[in-house]
């Protein structure tokens, strides 16, 4: 028939499972960019080009449980951001990773920062706890490409936790300088970090210098840990005297 | 008179700043090892030795109002724990430093993960704007013990902001692993963390540069950086193809 294949936008029949993905795309895109209690059922109904009813159909808790769900589907894109090959220098890995991760704060601004700098009244030990599985998450992939998923010692998952965490507050402080410095010098300043804090805590950690001597091993010196230790080495050079 | 020497202990007169004062150490050390909605008002007069109603006549908001001013005056005290004399070596004022506030971070666990791990019923933008008011301050006093208070570039203020980020997400880190590693050694760790951002920064910002190389030439051979320079060296001569 010709109104199967014409079917009014508004109300156009989509399958369950699309139709909630649907929902949660319209209400991610309005989330990514305003707090969330700037945001409306009424807004979300109308960038989806639905009703409000049939978002309670969906979403009997409304905007909170939408909100939630949202926050879900943006978690599971974020935790693919660390997924990737484990071959080549480490360095490499971590910058393609990152630029995955820094495109989705760029493109979240708002929401990002609203749920991660605290105090907005949607944060509920739901969203703490799908953060929390995202930086979790994030942490044993970065193990894995050291070779050292699920044997890792607590030192050195201390150490990626934290560097983690600092990913996370340097891409907070970027938002509110108004996304200065440009991306690429953020991304490759952050693997410059991860390189120093392998490196300082292989110094008084066994597991994490074998692993940071295998990780050197596989850098080049074009790629980025080349780089550092030339523009290191005149800076520490002068430290001669603690030797 | 006898009475007025031997007051019950429960009602004794306190002027207005001293009743206050007292509300608050008491609503402090309960905030400190538990929840805050594991708190309740009957238990601060009890610590307090004191009757409800007076609690509500000094904090008329209740146990919120009262929350807040607790974690008012806790933020004070943090904030006295970076200030540390512009002497000496930069390595040895961080480590000071850190002492007092992972002795501040041990004395009120439960309190600080509440806060700062999010989705907690009582943290509002009011506690969000405190907590950030310590960042803020903590990050000033490290860049006046670099030389740089209100000179530092973005650059400089992004390194620096991102270790006090650091720095709280492996306290978070330490009290959830139950205090390991013994805290003289996450100061430690904390403190080769800070001097590598700075090296690693220094490589490509030359406002960093010139306050690295300052810092350098005060510390000694005994000292942390010392320290850490001599067990780095060997992980990173390994790593002699990439100059």
């Amino acid at each position: 028939m010709t109104t199967a294949a014409t079917p009014t936008p508004a109300y156009r029949r989509l399958g369950v499972a699309e139709r909630r993905s649907q929902l949660l795309v319209a209400a991610l895109s309005l989330f990514a960019h305003r707090a969330p209690e700037e945001v409306s059922l009424d807004e979300v109904a109308e960038v989806a080009g639905v009703s409000r009813p049939l978002i309670y159909r969906y979403f009997p808790g409304g905007k909170q449980q939408l909100y939630e769900a949202a926050l879900g589907s943006a978690a599971d894109e974020l935790k693919l951001c660390f997924a990737e090959p484990q071959t080549g220098p480490l360095t490499r890995r971590l910058a393609r990773a990152l630029d995955r991760y820094l495109t989705f704060v760029d493109e979240h601004d708002t929401g990002f920062s609203a749920l991660l700098q605290g105090g907005s009244v949607a944060e509920t030990s739901r969203t703490t706890a799908t953060v929390d599985g995202v930086r979790r998450s994030a942490a044993e992939q970065v193990l894995t490409h050291l070779g050292l998923a699920g044997t890792a010692g607590p030192r050195l998952r201390m150490m990626v936790r934290t560097w983690i965490s600092a990913v996370e507050a340097a891409s907070l402080i970027w938002l509110d300088e108004e996304k200065q410095p440009p991306v690429a010098e953020l991304r490759d300043w952050l693997v410059d970090h991860f390189v120093a804090l392998l490196t300082v805590t292989a110094a008084t950690d066994e597991q994490t210098a074998v692993a940071t001597r295998a990780a050197l091993a596989l850098e080049t010196p074009d790629g980025s840990a080349g780089v550092l230790a030339r523009r290191v080495l005149p800076v520490v050079a002068e430290a001669a005297h603690l030797l």
